[in-house]
């Protein structure tokens, strides 16, 4: 089975289907029949055969003791996780990050190796097919157990097609049919999208699950940003939300960016921008990751020129605030290694800038999630999408 | 009954109560038992209560001609949207529209008149409540009627207690309970929130239902925005999402606003902004309308100053591009009236600054819905809160 791209807005009425059943189980509680009938108002048959379905798909389970022997039907059902796994992908510029998890988006296996995404889309998707069967036997599970493989990428994808669009640092991706590729080769559901929207929502499903509103953003190499609104993941028209690398700084001046503006935020702030205006003035480093050594040993230099980089990222960051108005803004990436110094300096110029009212109840704070974020974002996407009750619909019959 | 707030994020799930029975009847099509059972797979004897109580509240009425007589019970069932009205209100700065509406936002009955927001809520919400009244009176119908009110404000709100908070042009509003007072002079629930939002669903509802992602952008006196996302408006974690008039504009320089800051886009581009400008050249204009007036009456320097505002604008708008990929920005607010000269300044930097794929479906476009946005968007959020599943519910039993 492939669908064709993750629901967008759900209508308010469902048809009660299995998959609208499936949904009151996923929070993993076991019920009864008569729980089931009293929160549908379901005739008693439509419950019956509905159950049925699910426990033959293995999506649910019989739970708890009573019952469940000599013949009966079990007396209470759950939500089982361990039924099926997902493959769960992150592919960065140089390194990739492979995860096979259970339908609690639980980590079972993993991999993570260097890799060039610059090798192109049949090296690398080749790749990841040897690796993840590597993970499946690893874990003792089948080809016909994955439910759905979740893809990110660093760069833009148009999440309806799954097909990177015009990405900047991945050569020979574009319009690359990621999708296809690998749904032939696992037989299973592909979903794609962008690695800083994966990152957000493993960021908030990990570590703010009860937050409503807010804006994962990444440093790195490039900046971008994941948008967390009325609790689900905003992706715009063509699923480019939150491209922040190329937004022009206030008083950004005239450095010139390879996308042939002057003033981008990227040109300015990212971890290479960083570590090249160091380098200028004579400081050994050549990366990010350089960079945030420098502060973690306690340089001075750097340290305030990770700073000066959180303003600049901080004049941009007011804008989303006042158009967002987000009570979390979570910062990830390897820059976010730098800490206090980089937080401080968005910090100073956010709270400055933006109105009471949108700052008030505003925390500014690392990732909490750290480097699974993306796995267990391209995880929670995966899953998502396959367990929608639409989708249970289609996939239990 | 009063309601709390609108709700957020709705669970997948919902038990399939006489709310969620109603969602299915509200586009309007009759339906019989038979389509509602095979619809829900709700139990014939369960359908039929909840039908009972939806005709009985007048949400639902007998529909077509077979079996509504006799004393049988009627065949067909559909959404009947004459049985209560709505009271939309939307006050500006300098301004008032009232409308009554039924349940389908079509307007019955109206009033605009002047009217100083600055004369302070006892004045202002009691002069809504008398129009409100005669409005009823003028339609023929009674407070009973009322099914909910919708009000929008010229300044910040916290929309889950409907309250303004710290509104800069709105004296002795701080924290008023707008809600409180009106919903004790009409019995009805009451929805309050800022005159872009309302003005952003109404632009949405009226001309773009199809679109999901969509900014509206009002240019008045103040600069705000309205998001739509995913299908449905935005408010961020305390409803201050789309405050952009407070936003730096890249290259800004060091004009003073009123809040404190420099370079906000307010202080640069707003109505007021372009006619100082104007003034200080010696061109006889004291307001944006004035400067609306003479760019249609074909003045260069008008024409030229409100293109230059139009950039700056602009400017802030890549941003906000970037950040959520929108398939439309719709223009309105009294600057609106300039037209293609404004636009083309708009179209000028977005399209220049903005990735491709975030730009290459964008339409920017003038309001389409022109001074009715407000009292529409009013009475569609007022109505989408009241017959929301749950709280028809509440409402019918």
């Amino acid at each position: 089975m492939q669908l064709t791209g993750e629901p967008e807005v759900r209508p308010v009425f469902r048809s009660s289907g299995t998959g609208e059943l499936f949904q009151l189980l996923r929070d993993g509680a076991p019920r009864t029949r008569a729980d089931l009938i009293a929160m549908t108002g379901m005739a008693r048959s439509t419950i019956g055969g509905r159950i049925d379905l699910l426990l033959d798909s293995g999506l649910v389970a019989p739970a708890g003791g009573a019952g469940s022997t000599g013949g009966r039907p079990p007396a209470t059902f759950a939500f089982n996780p361990s039924s099926r796994v997902v493959l769960a992908v992150d592919l960065g510029a140089t390194h990739a990050r492979l995860a096979l998890t259970d339908l609690a988006s639980r980590v079972l296996a993993a991999h993570q190796a260097p890799l060039l995404i610059a090798e192109g889309p049949d090296h690398v998707l080749a790749w990841v097919v040897a690796q993840g069967q590597r993970l499946l036997a690893e874990a003792g599970r089948e080809v016909g157990d994955l439910l759905s493989i979740g893809v990110g990428l660093p760069g833009p994808v148009e999440h309806a097609t799954g097909r990177p669009t015009n990405p900047p640092i991945m050569p020979g991706w574009d319009d690359a049919d990621v999708r296809g590729i690998l749904a032939d080769r696992f037989g299973s559901a592909v979903l794609v999208d962008n690695d800083v929207n994966i990152m957000a929502l493993g960021e908030h499903r990990t570590a703010w699950k009860d937050v409503s509103d807010l804006l994962f953003v990444k440093l790195a190499t490039g900046i971008g940003a994941g948008i967390i609104a009325d609790g689900r993941l905003r992706r715009g028209a063509q699923g480019a939300a939150g491209d922040l690398g190329h937004v022009a700084v206030p008083d950004g001046g005239d450095v010139l960016c390879r996308c042939g503006n002057t003033g981008c935020l990227e040109a300015i702030a990212s971890g290479q921008a960083v570590a090249d205006a160091l380098a200028a003035e004579g400081v050994g480093v050549h990366s990010g990751a350089d960079v945030v050594a420098l502060v973690r040993a306690g340089d001075l230099r750097a340290s305030l020129a990770v700073r000066q980089a959180g303003r600049r990222i901080g004049a941009v960051l007011t804008t989303c605030v006042s158009l967002l108005n987000p009570s979390v803004i979570a910062i990830g990436g390897i820059m976010a290694g730098a800490g206090e110094h980089l937080l401080a300096g968005i910090r100073e110029i956010v709270y400055q800038r933006s109105l009471p009212l949108a700052t008030q109840h505003l925390r500014i704070v690392g990732s909490v999630t750290g480097p699974d974020a993306g796995v267990i974002g391209a995880s929670v996407m995966a899953i998502d999408h396959v367990l929608a009750p639409d989708a249970v619909d289609l996939l239990v019959g």
